[in-house]
């Protein structure tokens, strides 16, 4: 099997566990991740973790990708104010390819209106009528969509990114090595 | 309230998510977390995240802090090797403070003799007999040691230690912060 590729695009107050947490499980799922700050070398996490980290730029060729992973926490403002980002988000979303969103994350798909018919979650005081179903759960998967409630929901969230990019035989025998269960 | 403060000592091969998320929600309870680096600035999480930290030195004082908290991954071989380290693990115990491990790191509380006549849980393959009793759980607590199974009980391992620290009531409203739900 060849390794899925994911992107991250991070900057200051990213949430620490929302954005390394899953970053951690997939790495461990084999998955590679490519990590890059969106406009400085030094950030820092919502909670204190300080990064340096390559900056994102437009020469990166986005198609050797299969996911953008959009993470929470206060940096959804900045992410939101960046043309440069929204362009990535709409360049997966039209070339049909995966986006997984945590927390203030998905609400950035939804002002896209990538949200339209669609279940999702999302951090659940944020929810606006994005014309799709909110599902009150830690992870929801819908097509090309894997939404996240909150950090509360990572290690579940995380998982769901695994059974989409590798299957669910292959997620399975991840989740087993560290004793996840289903509860 | 006076916060409570945590002390995290780690070195390369840390887990990310177990150290980095235990961290993200402690913080997020507004329990102080001091990170140290056991013998260089520079080093790198088992999944790839690089953190520069200060190196841990004996002037430091133990005295202000509430709790131990020993991360996982395959940095435990180096902090087992560590008498610095293991003289911290020794300094909380007799002082009766508490001590948090997760995966790997119970297994230097058993083997200091420290989870004697105790309940509690570790990374299931790493298990010996410590003279205790293991619990097939996310989290366990017993007396002053709280220990957690893997990265996949870390938010619950996580909030364990926020409950013991700040109470209940606390903890719960914490949790609901984040829309946390014992499933």
């Amino acid at each position: 099997m060849e390794n899925k590729k994911v992107l991250l695009i991070i900057t200051d107050g990213f949430e620490d566990i929302e954005a390394l947490g899953t970053v951690a499980i997939l790495r461990r799922a084999k998955i590679e991740v490519d990590i890059f700050s969106l406009r400085k070398e030094n950030i820092a996490g919502s909670y204190g973790t300080n990064l340096t980290l390559p900056i994102f730029n437009n020469n990166i060729d986005l198609s050797k990708y299969d996911l953008l992973f959009i993470a929470g926490g206060k940096e959804y403002v900045e992410l939101e104010r960046s043309s440069t980002y929204i362009d990535v988000i709409k360049y997966f979303y039209n070339n049909d390819k995966y986006i997984a969103a945590i927390c203030a994350g998905p609400t950035l798909l939804g002002h896209l209106g990538y949200l339209k018919n669609k279940k999702y979650t999302c951090f659940k005081s944020m929810n606006e009528d994005f014309g799709g179903t909110y599902i009150d759960k830690y992870t929801v998967i819908d097509g090309k969509i894997i939404s996240g409630i909150s950090a509360a929901g990572v290690i579940d969230f995380a998982f769901n990114i695994v059974s989409t990019l590798t299957g669910k035989e292959y997620c399975e025998a991840v989740k087993n090595s560290i004793y996840y269960y289903d509860r």
